[in-house]
């Protein structure tokens, strides 16, 4: 049974904090400090340039690829790290599209988080509007996925509801249709077992920076089947993805594998944090975390619709159903929220009416899931979040 | 007179080591390094997801643009800082070929970087094959600007021989006949004095490891003339380039001006580890920082053809006509420059046969020329370079 009090004790977690935000922004881990602390001053101050050699910078974006291949059901060499979360999407996309020339069809959800959707639209613009981003419903994608689709695009959790896609089975059906299936885990790596390989998913990207703990901005990864690794043309083809970047050629040809998915000069700051963040999942098992997840949840649904009767579950009830968050709708979501985080629970608000709270094992424990439904409900209850302070609009929500 | 005394005072150099590849990788900011430890504990760690309005991590793109814009002649709010130089040329080149739809021909110099030709590449296919890049001798540039041209794209200072394009001129020529001029300030931007507005501009991209001394891997910048900023499309459509991020529209409609060149989460990691690093630039007058550095390099090139006859220069020997940097090309490059690291003076090799060294009057002086020039000299005199342990290529070179 995995150790979720030693798990804990590897965060940096503030006093009279309940933080439910981990699905927007995972904590700080002890790990991550010291090893950023180690690579400004051993690395960057004392090997300089030689660094990229001597401390293995050049080969982190695989390194750390592997990693958190292990957490998604990806085998080693498959997942490459690198830019951010929409810049992968676009190379998934790109590259996915020139695998089924004839189609002109990209299927998506109105579930999708939108800078998919609006890089997807980037893109389709770049191809001379030859393709269509097709947007459906939630429920609608499986009677959607028809042989006009060229590529099914979904996140498999849902960034407001948490409402899970069955991976499995939706990618069985695009390629019974014949499209490839692109799948982002942004809510999912992490959050919750994921078998890219199982699933036989063609493409895979996320971010690291929620339920992996890489700090705020770390580094995408994505995911490319390896069946397919070798035949796709990286749209974004930069010189760490070349064959031979070293060699300066004039003309492109690119890497091996996954290899050709890297694009400029890696971002080490953020992929050594990360790198240090991962040490959290040794020895986690991904099925207790799972149990755990759904405990926690369910717990927190009860209380709720027990004690704060004025919200509506915005999540569906079935903890398989779902990612690692819950849901809660109300018309003043927003300044419920701010209240929320005067009083030291931390969620989030995602327009138009949703307040959103994060359960991450790896830290957070049934008490503190108490914790934060007696402040809800002394906020509802007292009408604590109508005042003025707790409506006016941050730049980040 | 800027204090160069006390700009060296800044950095963090190890002891016994001569640092000649800040060209590369500048080395690290005492200040960065402080920053950084701030950001891991007192914002991440504190603050957690409210870091992103209370710390200002999410507005850091922009001001740390606005920073380095005031390094190359670019006004306020015209330059945005995110991702890799490689997108960054990816993102303006698209912007640019919109902006002449009717031009077929993208113009480059066999000096560019090759990234940026491979981006190029990538953005060509994905464009249905309709255009061309033309590629030319950098001496040839000029006479190849004509009527077929849509977008001239170049980098400023070549990064193997520091060959400086005269941007202001190039950039009219490109006007006069009708095209966009796209400017690669990767080995500019800190070397010397950048007159982005003088030279009437309309895109210029860079990245901040070299001699910004962001760290490894510090996010790019790029910037577009205000004339343009407004109509231009950004190929790469990201969330944090939306009108209005948060509220998660399905439809994407650009930011206003240089924020629509924004894509996904920005690296807060490396953008603050930079925005310490730039604040050595406050009180340097960048004619000082030229003339010394145009000393320094007049004074390298002079004593190795003094001391080294077997080296041949590979740089412009006229200070005007080149960036910071300085090259000397000999057959067995590769093992000269590992001698010279084995003996702490460190510069870079860049295929086939050039050795790479460059000076930054932020942190190099006369004393270190000379002493590296030394050490030069008694590699090339004794060829110590001429052992077995010497021509094992490492990955990075």
């Amino acid at each position: 049974m995995t150790d979720f009090e030693k798990t804990r004790s590897l965060f940096y977690l503030p006093e009279g904090i309940v933080y439910l935000d981990g699905n927007s922004l995972g904590p700080l881990p002890l790990a991550a400090k010291e090893r950023v602390a180690r690579l400004m001053t051993d690395e960057w101050g004392e090997l300089l340039i030689k660094g990229w050699n001597k401390a293995g910078w050049m080969m982190m974006p695989r390194k750390v690829g592997d990693r958190v291949g292990r957490l998604i059901g990806a085998p080693e060499g498959t997942v490459v790290m690198g830019d951010t979360l929409s810049i992968k999407v676009y190379q998934a996309l790109a590259s996915a599209l020139e695998l089924r020339p004839e189609r002109k069809v990209i299927l998506s959800d109105s579930g999708n988080f939108p800078s998919d959707l609006y890089m997807a639209d980037g893109l389709i613009r770049s191809l001379g509007r030859s393709h269509e981003l097709k947007i459906v419903e939630p429920e609608e994608v499986e009677a959607a996925i028809d042989e006009t689709v060229g590529v099914l695009m979904l996140t498999e959790v849902d960034y407001r509801t948490g409402r899970l896609h069955d991976m499995k089975s939706l990618t069985k059906k695009a390629h019974d249709k014949g499209a490839i299936a692109v799948w982002d885990l942004a809510h999912s790596a992490g959050a919750l077992p994921v078998d890219l390989t199982g699933a036989d998913a063609d493409f895979a990207v996320g971010c690291t920076y929620k339920y992996l703990n890489g700090g705020p901005g770390a580094p995408a990864f994505i995911y490319v089947a390896p069946r397919l690794a070798d035949k796709v043309r990286p749209a974004l083809s930069g010189w760490l993805g070349h064959e031979t970047p070293f060699a300066f050629d004039l003309g492109y040809r690119p890497g091996g594998g996954i290899d050709r998915m890297r694009v400029g000069t890696p971002p080490i700051l953020g992929l050594v944090a990360l790198d240090a963040a991962l040490d959290a999942w040794e020895g986690v098992d991904m099925a207790d975390l799972r149990q755990q997840s759904i405990k926690l949840c369910d717990l927190f649904v009860a209380e709720v619709e027990k004690r704060c009767p004025m919200l509506t579950l915005g999540s569906p009830r079935n903890g398989e159903k779902r990612g690692s968050q819950i849901s809660f709708l109300h018309r003043e979501g927003y300044a419920i929220m701010q209240a929320l985080i005067a009083r030291g629970v931390i969620g989030d608000f995602r327009a138009p009416d949703a307040i959103r709270f994060g359960f991450t094992p790896l830290y957070i424990g049934e008490r503190d899931v108490l914790k934060a439904v007696s402040i809800l409900e002394d906020i509802m209850t007292n009408r604590l979040w109508d005042a003025a302070e707790y409506k006016q609009r941050a730049l980040v929500t």
